[in-house]
């Protein structure tokens, strides 16, 4: 027995029945000479989301941290430094992996709230004339905070002292919700998987690696063998994975491409900033704070939302999904207990958001915050209904 | 593709992920030895949904108005006289059924929104010395204007008189919703559906029939094949149909009941009844009217409501599906333009509730309705906060 | 828990896993405007399977038998006279059933296992001056029988003598399998069902009325509700059904005709011969007989193959399903012990099919038959090894 | 589209529909408090299909491949000497890993065909008196040549010379196919996959680690992050994974458990065994022989089958493929050419057997193979209809 009521955490996200149905498929060979047909395609139109020509396009069966680990030790070696900054617990996990795989990591501390610190990259990278920076290391979307980081910017920073690091992005929870144009940023490494703004089950890591990036793994002396790079790409050229693929989800990848081509990406972008604003307007109607610091900060994948004083996010967390059965993402690290998060990516429509704010509404009051029921879901409605001739879309 | 929104017209229902998958079967033997042990259980489990130890269980491949003609023909004879109220359009349906089938149909005209006039049949059929009238028709949840009848008070308006009509129910809407006591309430045709609290695709028409009954089919004339009840109890009891028989619904039937059965079925009550308070209070804080006329004629499947007078309650309707992708029940028969309806039966949540709520509100708002967004949803939120600690249970 | 393996009853059949996907739709709206877009092109593209122009198509939520009921109901008057030919269990079938709705039925005598006798029909109606004939019945491919019968010989028996009775098909088991031509061979009301050619679950029945059939409307006196023709296609023309429309089987048909269409209807045929042709070289193989007189009227959806003298053909299903989990048909009425039925309509491959033809040679050896294990099996083998290249189609 | 016919490849597997439908399930929250009750079961009950008490279970979104590497790094380090077998395709790939981390890799080459060497590992242990060697590395069932491996005998091995070198064993294409006794053999790193004997799937790799494995993580110093064992086990005992899980293949990991208890393991061999047997007798029948150089090496999961001098059995398995649309396994590495592969694990039943024989032996006709249609087909039919008694289970 399973509730059917949505989920509000910030990925996996709820899929719709198209692509389950498309990943409900009986097993064919994965050697057969067919298979091709279904692959190619695939990696060929996965480039079109990361907006790259060139990029190679490689995936694996795992989730979002293989792809991590993939692109670090395909294109770097041990004792080599790296430049990372901690704004939320997923760029603290990435220091942690670096640094477990021998790498040199040199992190920056930022505020949890703020984004990418792309002054500061700048400032180390001009002062790092022998270049011993190898590679710089960003969460587009730090899923902790709900921020969204300015990608462009952290290039420009690389950029302006002509320094040769590579750029790693980890957009698992920004592809496909907001914008992502991998060649124009010059990114070298992007990494995400399939639970998120495709809305399939966990179990792809894709990441995408451009042509400097290939170049490194040919010195790069990780050790590696499931995630390497150049294995995966042979044996993708001849039609297969170089052990078992995730034929499933190679089926309900090409699915949610088709799903997602077939909505175009600029409406795709346009459905989640809307979904998000609406529960932006609901968290200023209760008068709580974001944690991302500033408006241009605001993710369109998740919100998190620091509740008051004297308040535990975690009670608030577990008593919506035991009175309620409905899922939102607690605070996680240094924001443990202080917010909690609402997840508005992938699969969600206007009305179900507004189910989960009207959600969280009760179970705040259940537990004494000073809200008043029904008014977030007005705000919500009311932005909702204003702006809903002009992009509300039919999803999946 | 499809929209993932919940629906809220009064059946077919959402339907859990649970029963979907148990209706998704590959086809198989329906003529093997051990089809028997699928089908035997499913028909003793139904006779405890009504209520009853001796009626016979007759399922037929098609919708409930199939079940309606099924109990028609196979106990009555064209010219015979059959008893029915009008006070909705399911039982004006169901006088045009028996019409066509030769029957000489006396209908005492009701307000809509009153349910069977106990009163009425009582008086009726003790003037009915000659025992003329065969039958009495009651719907006991009119579903176009969500009341629910009191069978019982029927039942004792026959007694009243010692009058040996048959008594005939049309319980679709309401079987596995509210409470129904076949035995107690002397009924001797049931007729359900599917679609309706069972929450599985429609095309099992369910006919539960009283030995009273059965005795009937033996001189009923309206000719019948498909329908035939004799036909059917027949091929059942050596395991099989007469014809093909709806195996997919059968295996759903099974799992529906196990669900069922597993809430219990008097929880199964308290949480329509639930859901459905908290819709009422919504509708009371718009300051709107329900069809019924007064609160022990409330239906816990569905809500009829009437719209202010100027407003046109099909165009909400239209608009909440356009605009929002959410289907409510429009206003049937006299209702049509004055009244909308919202379905709360089977798979439903008190959150799926809220987002239905909402909607609606939004929808009212967009066509200028004198209503505060929120202010429905404030009224169903806080009801349904105070109550899910003793009734919130777990659906599929 | 159920058993993987094909079934080879006549129907239903197993079911392609595309198709059973588009039948696993939550439930929507069926009275949305949109549903019109599902409804429509349904009832347009099924006239192209009955290969008819002008048709009405009238899809009910039922089995096929009533589709029959339907046909009798709509078109005829209690007391009418239709004539109709026996010649296996489900001409018998449509017999009982105008019998049961008052009409004067005219029984020609044929022996089992030959067709449809337009010799006799001919005769019968040259000596009907009166017209006193309202319909001759015919079954296109009697399931019991394994046999085919040319509808257009009926046809020009009707028209030889210029007489004016309607001609009624049952081609439940034969559409979508083996050509039918609705408009060329004259039909007046053919009636098919999901469950067969369509490899869908059973659930809807399919009527296509010709002009003339349509006008028989008119007068027709038999009593009917349900089965309504003009109800239907008066909900229909509004984009809906008189009472809740079976929407998975909606969605599930139209998946089928694009299915269909896809192959090409006349693949789809000539892929029904090509594994029908195996079947009767295993048959020829062991040395039996097929209760189909001549090659002619051999049936590409079903064989009903005699087995020897001495054995009982129930016990060799029955041991078939005990031992080896594998359904075959058993003999109806007067074949009932002396004749078994191999069903190879719908989704069936080559493959697929020889596993069924050595299964059941493994139990005929298990009890004793005079036949060699891989006897059949080779045979089959052979015709399909020779064949594959021409019509080896990918199914489903 | 898709075609309908099973697959003989060795894994993944044909899926039964029920597990099919357990992966089929909407996104719920990994992180609630109730997951821990879907996850602690299926941990637990994994070490039963081990056959150990004391094993840890530690599940990874990743391929079997994975598994290997998560085994070989949390054990070992850069510069320690392992000792492998070389006797197939997949004790190859073992090799390769091992050096691409690192590792001092000791090969002992033997003929393909045969299986692991415990004279040779007892002679080369009992030489090693300084224990430089670290590890043994076994394949249990070797997929390339279908072989079968004494996993007794080589602890035996290991134990006459009291070394303390562990021992690593890949089960993954023998795991709940044929008996594994993890305590009793003294394995102390077992490595399986879900898309093999499970029949699930692929997307799940299913380390079982001994306590003395699990003391050498602590040691190890191969880097690890994704695939680290300690951070899995710390994870999984507050009721997570150190990222998002593979939610789809837990649930349907646990109704494969429920599947195969309710069966039986002992039966669940007995049932690899008699289909494998019946693929014999046909390769005996043709008058091929195996790869396989003596019965006690023949694996129960797959059969590698020599074609005759002259013969490519890579066009044999093309042409099976481009005709009759049914897949084998292509001879692996020096077998390219020289042999093809018949998987027979997981979901098959005598039935499905008999069409794949039947299957390649058209192939085989097709392509001037000096074989008889129905000659092994026979053979395997004989075999299994003297075996069904006994052992005949329903499947799935």
């Amino acid at each position: 027995m399973s509730n059917q009521n949505p989920i509000f955490i910030p990925g996996p996200t709820n899929m719709p029945d198209s692509l389950r149905a498309a990943m409900n498929t009986q097993t064919s060979d994965h050697r057969a000479p067919d298979f091709q047909n279904i692959l190619q395609p695939m990696l060929t139109d996965l480039k079109q989301v990361f907006k790259s020509d060139s990029a190679q396009i490689i995936t694996f069966p795992a989730s979002g941290t293989g792809g991590w680990e993939a692109s670090v030790t395909n294109t770097l070696s041990p004792g080599e430094k790296v430049l990372v900054a901690r704004y939320g617990m997923f760029s603290h996990r990435w220091i942690d992996l670096c640094q477990r795989h021998g790498l040199d990591v040199e992190v920056i501390e930022c505020e949890w709230g703020t984004g990418a610190p792309a002054e500061k990259f700048a400032e180390r990278l001009a002062n790092d004339k022998q270049h011993a920076i190898k590679a710089v290391l960003v969460t587009h979307n730090e899923t902790a905070t709900g921020v969204i980081s300015d990608i462009a910017g952290v290039r420009g920073a690389i950029n302006a002292s002509e320094h040769p690091a590579l750029l790693f992005v980890d957009c698992v929870s920004s592809l496909a919700c907001m914008d992502f144009r991998m060649d124009e940023w010059g990114v070298d490494l992007a990494v995400a998987g399939s639970q998120k703004g495709f809305m399939l089950t966990t179990g792809m890591a894709i990441v995408a690696a451009s042509e400097k990036a290939m170049r490194a793994t040919k010195s790069a002396q990780c050790p590696r063998t499931f995630f390497d790079f150049n294995d995966m790409l042979k044996a993708n050229a001849i039609g297969g994975y170089p052990y078992t693929p995730p034929l499933q989800l190679i089926h309900g990848m090409r699915a949610s491409l088709a799903l997602l081509f077939g909505e175009g990406m600029d409406n795709v972008f346009a459905r989640h900033h809307r979904i998000a604003e609406g529960v932006r307007e609901a968290v200023a109607a209760w008068g709580f704070k974001l944690c991302a610091k500033s408006p241009d900060l605001y993710s369109d994948s998740v919100s998190a939302i620091y509740v008051p004083d004297g308040f535990d996010s975690n009670k608030l967390v577990d008593h919506a999904y035991n009175a309620y059965k409905v899922s939102f993402g607690v605070g996680l690290g240094e924001m443990s207990g202080k917010a909690f998060r609402i997840g508005h990516l992938g699969l969600l429509t206007d009305v179900m958001a507004l189910s989960g704010i009207a959600t969280i509404e009760m179970a705040m009051k259940d537990l004494d915050y000073p809200v008043e029921l029904g008014n977030g879901v007005a705000a919500a409605q009311d932005y909702y209904r204003k702006t809903h001739v002009a992009t509300n879309q039919e999803v999946a």
